[in-house]
């Protein structure tokens, strides 16, 4: 037990460093000022560094083969806190210091210069940097797939959602593709013969929409001693263990989409929330990974919060704090605009029917791009034929083409498939609950949550990483990640 | 070299974390939600034991030693850097880390009770832990006494105003402490024949004073791309380098006191900011200590700001944003106000005649806990009786007595010296300045800084921590710290 034990009182002193970069990337997107930037982006770079040093090294390695060779004395939780360690250590010791470096380095290049080229369209001027940076991460994903003996695309992956497959990914994923061109054909012909939905007319000011934002996340719980909302230029949820910090951006014109930003981010903050306080700062404490955590996001968003129940609990509270009057505010006129299914060039404005067609996109051209059968320079090209293949739309430009997402020119690649398989697994997860519990449903008709977040507390949040994702998905849904539940989540809500 | 550029390298680590902690104190002030407050303890709690290692140990040592025998090949300000890091080191070093936890937790202990007990006026119940508390100082201070070959008290003063001696302050605060009381007694005799202060008629919305502090930090030249102002329960600086937080707390019937302590604290502000950008993340890069850094602050609060001058620019701007009419906001009255003098028994409250008087007991009842020539259960009586001596009042009761500061109980001793040192430099730098520079007071008035900022950043800021405190106080002004400037100062402004 005693490697065990100095393995959990190192971990304890990395989570101390996450939680404190947690609230330094948190205050980087809310308060920081300007000029600070630089010194800011120093300090983070430091920590990562003490941070790397402190995931390798021998002395390490050497404790966890120990605790290994003693893994009968732990009890379950603690086998699985030394299994998420040997993960965690197989990634970060994989990674030699000066590749670590030279990552660093071109992404910060990769996208300060992806800031500048997207307003002008200027894919060439990204084109060399994002090349550069392709090499480097074709480099640490063969060094972790010889590692780890997966495919690269999986090493990269394993990272966002541990021990997901490539073929696992491809069979949903043409499942998906497959299924989803001519189901939107069917949803857009059914809501063309409906009245056109009719925004309402703002200016919202901000003060309100902020008001609407809390009273929702009062709604669904969110434990106001214990997190925050502030504003960024891009929703999130971050901030430390016991202090979730979510975020989401206003634009008076149209308060729908930061509403629905809000009780997204809130979805995350309730599973970081919800995760067993006894096990806060080891790694089996985290949550269940990217897969899981949208899961729990997509799950509040798109299942409960676009539910009919839901949207007529919900008309009648942004009616009163927004002070709309008109048709505009009618339940079935709101429901018609968050369910409105249309075909567009941007990920983060699609519809939850069109939007895996994107995250496909994305994922096939990431693993061609891996696999060096795709060159940067093509990228535009292939990007805009997949375009309109897929969701049957062609970009004009690169600026909402390929060039809208930040993803790439970070340097994260393998990440995107977990936006859609989140998407699959928070329809299993809804089924499920219902079956489970007939009466959830009608609950969210009248905003309780209770049954539907009992349910979650019970079968997800509480577990963190106790199990592997598919394990834990099967443990609470009776199959592993299947697409079954979303295409009838979505038969179900667009054509019935 | 190697030895030095490696000791560099180390402390630009140890600066990140620092840095890192300086935002999480700020955030914890200003946006933490309550409920976060034990995980933030303990987060802060891990930092600092990982700072205290990287302060400690014989490879550090070694390695001090090795680049102090190269000393001959280093410039001026890496000598400086080397001084400045031995000298941490001896304070890190010199303690037992056993010590150091148990500090920690008693001082955790200390604090908690006395937040609960200083309402309730139950002295009684805090005595106990302030107790164990300063038996643990006094340990502290008599183990680094032994090593720095100076008393218990200045051991403790050293960390705070390095180099200082006892000996000097004691001086100081007898000249003092001789001087005041009757001084005030005259001055009191000649404001009472003056026509009374009229306070301005709030309420003044915390939306326009905000309004307020940002234009008049914007007078003195807050640097808003690398700072900000936000709301604490108590005004201070902070955050990191190059990311200055500063704070003050709003009163909706009295909005004189948080402007000032705006003021104040944009000193303190102005003081980080114009260190040299080369030397920042090294120890030779910080600040001059609390009696030079206070004198910052004091500077601009008290010989700036209530300069006549600054006080007719400033009032047509309060009246302006605040709304206010009517006689109450005529400038020689808010100069009564501001100048107001009159022994009381808060610290915080008093004005810089009465003010060094508050110091100065507190000074000597701290030497005396120390020395145990004083016991934590005399010391109400002590405080009380020492109070009307020095100050001419006594208190009614401990919770604006021997529990009025937070200092105590946070095991903080020979801290209390350096606001009045600091005061008494404030005066000694800003009758140098205007010796320099005769325009300068009449450039106050017309809310021009540049002269008296110029001089600062000449003589005080851009020197960091090149020279010892008096070395610098000499260089600047003729003279090492004393009283005459200070006591001009007051006789010039409240008598002639």
């Amino acid at each position: 037990m005693r490697a065990y034990r100095e393995l959990e009182a190192r971990k304890k002193r990395v989570s101390a460093l996450n939680n404190a970069m947690g609230i330094l990337h948190w205050d980087q997107q809310t308060m920081m000022p300007d000029g600070a930037a630089p010194a800011r982006a120093a300090v983070l770079a430091e920590l990562s560094v003490m941070q790397h040093e402190m995931e390798t090294g021998l002395a390490l390695s050497d404790l966890i083969d120990q605790a290994e060779s003693e893994a009968d004395q732990l009890n379950a939780w603690q086998r699985a806190n030394l299994r998420e360690m040997r993960h965690q250590f197989t990634h970060a010791n994989a990674m030699p210091a000066e590749l670590v470096e030279k990552i660093v380095l071109a992404q910060s290049d990769s996208h300060m210069t992806w800031r500048e080229a997207r307003p002008h369209n200027d894919f060439k001027r990204l084109a060399p940097k994002l090349d550069t940076l392709f090499k480097l991460k074709r480099e640490e994903a063969n060094i972790k797939a010889g590692i780890m003996g997966v495919t690269p695309y999986e090493a990269l992956l394993d990272q966002f959602d541990p021990g997901r497959r490539e073929v696992q990914v491809d069979s949903i994923f043409d499942d998906l593709a497959g299924f989803l061109p001519g189901f939107v054909r069917q949803v857009m012909q059914k809501q063309a013969a409906l009245p056109p939905p009719v925004m309402p007319q703002g200016p919202f000011p901000v003060a309100r929409q902020i008001e609407l934002s809390h009273e929702v996340m009062r709604v669904f719980g969110f434990p106001f001693d214990r997190g925050r909302l502030d504003t960024a230029h891009h929703p999130f949820s971050g901030g430390a263990d016991g202090d979730i910090r979510i975020t989401t951006r206003y634009d008076e014109g149209d308060f729908m989409k930061s509403l629905m930003a809000v009780i997204h981010e809130t979805g995350h903050a309730l599973y970081e929330d919800g995760r067993p306080q006894q096990w806060r700062g080891q790694p089996v404490g985290h949550c269940r990974g990217m897969t899981l955590h949208e899961s729990q996001s997509l799950l509040l968003e798109m299942q409960a919060a676009r539910s009919e129940g839901f949207i007529r609990f919900l008309a009648p509270t942004m009616q009163r704090i927004l002070c709309g009057a008109g048709p505009a505010w009618d339940a079935d006129n709101i429901l018609r605009i968050y369910r409105k299914v249309e075909p567009s060039l941007v990920r983060v404005f699609a519809d939850e029917v069109t939007y895996p067609l994107h995250v496909i996109l994305r994922y096939k051209l990431e693993k061609a791009l891996l696999a060096n059968e795709l060159s940067t320079a093509d990228l535009p090209l292939a990007w805009n034929d997949l375009m309109e293949q897929l969701v049957g739309v062609r970009p004009t430009d690169d600026t909402d083409g390929v060039m809208q997402d930040v993803h790439w020119p970070e340097g994260i690649l393998g990440y995107f498939p977990t936006y859609s398989l989140g998407a699959v697994a928070a329809a299993q997860l809804f089924a499920a609950a219902q079956r489970d519990n007939p009466e959830l449903l009608s609950a969210l008709g009248s905003g309780n949550m209770a049954p539907l977040f009992g349910w979650l507390d019970q079968h997800i949040r509480s577990h963190a990483c106790l199990f592997m994702p598919d394990e834990l998905l099967e443990k609470a849904t009776g199959s592993a990640l299947d697409t079954t539940a979303f295409k009838a989540s979505v038969r179900a809500r667009y054509l019935d």
